[in-house]
């Protein structure tokens, strides 16, 4: 093991405050475990905590680690440590004090405890994790593919399947075709559901498609909420990720079915969500936030990637000096998830 | 049985259209049921209704009987009827076709058939029902306090025990002193919950304390949420009916516990309600419409008051010709149900 | 449309009272719809039925239609019919007046009114039934096929899916590979879950495995509880259709993951199933009856296999005249269902 | 404080092999408190235990302290403790390592770990925990009475509360009146239902009556079953606290409503429960097993009785040193729980 790693800190808000340094490889203490990281996914609520501090102690006392989400191998192991041993593929969880259940957290103090702020993030060659804060990482997927589970996946999940009941046969819309958005995708066909994606890009509605939605709907083209209606029957959609907020919100209750579950999703801190309140009541509408999932949740989704021949969808790849080059692509909205391959 | 009974009816909307006459007393068809009305309470979406038409035809057509919840005896039935007889205490069931379940109804066309509009109401000395839009009266209640149970009663069960769970010992906030804030405290005290009642008005708040309610707030004189947080230790409330809506939710979606609920209750038709993402998401609230109830948790409700010596909350009774001042009663903002005693 | 048509009948129990008589054929009144079948599949239990009267009014009166579960055409409607126009495919609902949630019955006097037995059955060329009694047939399935839905498909279903939450990932033990257990097996593969099948018979277990299983356990060879340890990595089963009964639940305790479900499903009338405390105890373990289930259940049903290119498993196929050769093989335990050809 | 301090402890099976000693007070660790217990109260297994030496190591090597369920004052904390200060009320949690959710175990090794077997008891006046096995005391109950919640108190809240949603005008039947079961009275009194008591001593339902029992079965004098019906207007029981087992089961499958629960209490190691499978498909009917609870339902269990005048059932107090008589009076099957009262 080399003594020293190259690891990504921030000083400041503000990209230019990003630097990749030399540190020294630290030791796992009791109940700890040392990963070797192999890959680091992007998600935008890092963009948005890089570029104006979200979330983050402000002022920055001292050099933050950013990104929360890992896959890697653990190297080494503190006492007392029972739930790996030296070897194990692990990826990360993104609130680390949540296990199963409600999970911790007041009225007044919710948890905001999480993976890349406030607590120290993960984008460096090696990282010291609890044993608690780290699930089994799943046996069918790359690094790659599975440092994307821990929070665009598990939110998915947990929207779909941990608290939506999801089963085969239902609607689901999917708004976009982000990291969330795709993973929507690929948990709701895993159930054997019927998914609808609603882009304004055409190009990103031919590959979900390919991807296995039996819809597309170009929003810029047609009233997405009638065209919900004439797919589904009248129907409705029985479950809808709402990534875009705000008033857009009030179509989604217009496309939901009767008790229909609509998930907010997405980062829209400072912003209302809006809408009528006649379609939430005479439908009987369920409307509910999301804060990605749970330690059992996650191991729950990667048994179920485990069982499948689904892989998360990856629409780049960048090494780890180039994460500047990688927030730029994230900037532009990709389709599926940006990776940063580690070491 | 006399021929002919009065009945109120409007022919437009506006209060000056409301008109009490004489009609023949029906006969019950097949699977029908006679109803002699003893009493018939008034919701705000009556008023609402009778004002400006809210949910009637438009323009009506024919004369129409306004009001959705009586409570009466069975007086004759029809060929085949076999939920009741002659003699049987019955009340009304709010939404006919909704037995239990999921009930009627798609995204684009959600079931808005209530009874008092567009289906014929109630206010009459007589009425024919369905035999599946009646439900056995509670024995305990009077004539006059069971005629609030099928809307504001139900209302109140549904958003808190039905879809709500709710149980011993949690934190109950109702906004509010109508009826189905009323009916939200009683049912909250049935099993055992801790009741706070946000108020503008102190003695309003001091009936409500009088009712069992632990804790009365004046939302004039301090900040409500903060005041839940100190009252509940930081908790929070797990369940808030939410009457006020608008901006207003935003407020609810900060005294809310980690995955507390809060139900959307009232007329808020043509407006939205609107609050921040983040409490939303954090805390991983629910918030949820209620539009009133199914006939199997009227049924419930019955027996739960049938077990308690509580007793709906009404604030006046009115005869039947005096309807008007009745309505104007209502438009004063009660404290508890207005009641038209029939015959 | 021929004036007559052939119809089973039984006159007591016993095969020998198996009579194909010709009939009028009827007409339907208001609500009702009348059926030109196409196919009717035979359940265990029409078996158990014919041969010993369960569930029949003894001694019986008059001549019995027997059998279930049908596929065909609605070729005349009644007046006052919605559901349906002529033309249309439908599928009939096993229990008539389960619409959905908890439907009718008493403890009492629980609700065993079913078609084939209280209620008229269907085996029959041209069959009445009331509206209400009818789901739409689904677009991707034969009538054939479709005919194997009411009973078997929706006991599963209902096992699985409207009770068990089944979802991705989780391992679902199906003992035997009769009708239930296939449909099963299928759902479980349609949710993304897997499956392991229990049964004592290699053939039965290698066809299994070609429908997807992705375990099968010879139960004559091995200790079936130990394997499914071992596949799960000691988590255990968290669905177990629970075929055998008997004293053989207490296999399936001990098979059961922490909070694992077994549902109990077959006719065991007047037999015991009996296990030992301590496994439910400490895994906090779910036993479950089901009754077929409900409408909207089967409408749900219908939903996921035409999202699907799941087929269901059809064993052998008879003529209307052959239905003794039918029974016979009933007799033999087929890998999946029986059906005949109507008309 | 002393130095030393008397505890209870057994070193083989057989009351004849309880001593109480004298013993060093330890210090507390890190993350542990050190407890001055103020009363221990019995259960049913701990006679059990002591007898047989159930669930105990076998042949205990070592002394081993006797009971699980303790109320007192945190006397002394160790390094990183954030759940309590000095001078803290707390009860015991009976299943240490159970937060919430589903908690630890596997199908093949189930979470036995339980305080008073395998884990260290408490029957001692100074007893040291992690902070993550107490929770904080009801401040309405003296400790006597809070001793009785970690088991018994909770056993009841999680079959009927946590896992059986009850609800106000639900039927309660319980079967006798031993610890759960009056916990079972009072908490199905405090969420408003009706409770109906069977046993077979008078006197006993005389006392439960007194507690608030609607109604009191002689099951010596009536079938109790059909008392039920009765009682119920045939609706029957939705929920049984079943404490007797055995074949006793199908009697409660028979008395148990539609869709009724009945929850399996008690120690019945090494015996079968039995019932026909009849009643259970045909009502629909679910069994579970319960282990206790887990540490938030008992938080939960302690908010309930903290807004309520409802004392927990105690039978007798005894000092320390006259354990045996107390377990004489455990033999004899008291009327709610038996405490000792420490130091």
């Amino acid at each position: 093991m080399t003594k020293t790693m190259r690891r990504w800190q921030i000083t400041a808000a503000g990209r230019e405050n990003l630097k990749l340094i030399d540190a020294i490889i630290p030791t796992p203490g009791p109940g700890e475990i040392l990963i070797k990281v192999a890959a680091v996914s992007l998600n935008y609520r890092d963009k948005l905590l890089i570029d104006a501090g979200f979330g983050l102690p402000n002022p920055m006392k001292e050099p933050f680690v950013p990104m929360s989400d890992l896959s890697g191998a653990v190297v080494a192991i503190g006492d007392g440590v029972t739930r790996f041993a030296e070897g194990d593929r692990v990826i990360s969880t993104f609130i680390p004090d949540w296990i199963e259940g409600d999970g911790p957290g007041t009225a007044r103090h919710p948890n905001g405890r999480t993976l890349g702020g406030p607590v120290a993030g993960v984008l460096a060659e090696y990282v010291i994790l609890s044993e608690e804060w780290a699930v089994r990482g799943p046996d069918r997927l790359s690094h790659i593919e599975a440092s994307t589970l821990p929070c665009a996946g598990l939110t998915a999940w947990t929207a779909l399947v941990e608290r939506g009941n999801l089963k085969a046969g239902q609607k689901v819309v999917v708004l976009g075709t982000g990291g969330v958005s795709l993973f929507g995708l690929q948990i709701a066909l895993l159930h054997g559901a019927e998914v609808i994606v609603v882009s304004g890009d055409d190009d990103k509605l031919t590959k979900a498609k390919k991807l296995g939605a039996q819809y597309g709907i170009n929003r810029k083209n047609v009233d997405w909420v009638e065209t919900v209606y004439a797919i589904t029957n009248d129907h409705g959609a029985d479950h809808i990720l709402e990534t875009i907020g705000g008033a857009h919100l009030d179509k989604s209750l217009n496309a939901a079915a009767v008790t229909g579950r609509i998930t907010l999703i997405g980062i829209f801190d400072g912003f209302s969500v809006s809408g009528s309140f006649l379609p939430l009541a005479v439908k009987r509408l369920v409307v509910e936030g999301v804060q990605v999932g749970h330690r059992k949740a996650l191991e729950d989704l990667v048994k179920a990637y485990d069982l499948s021949d689904t892989k998360p969808i990856i629409e780049a790849l960048y090494k780890m000096e180039d994460l500047n080059v990688a927030l730029d692509h994230l900037d532009r909205g990709p389709f599926g998830k940006i990776v940063v391959e580690v070491g």
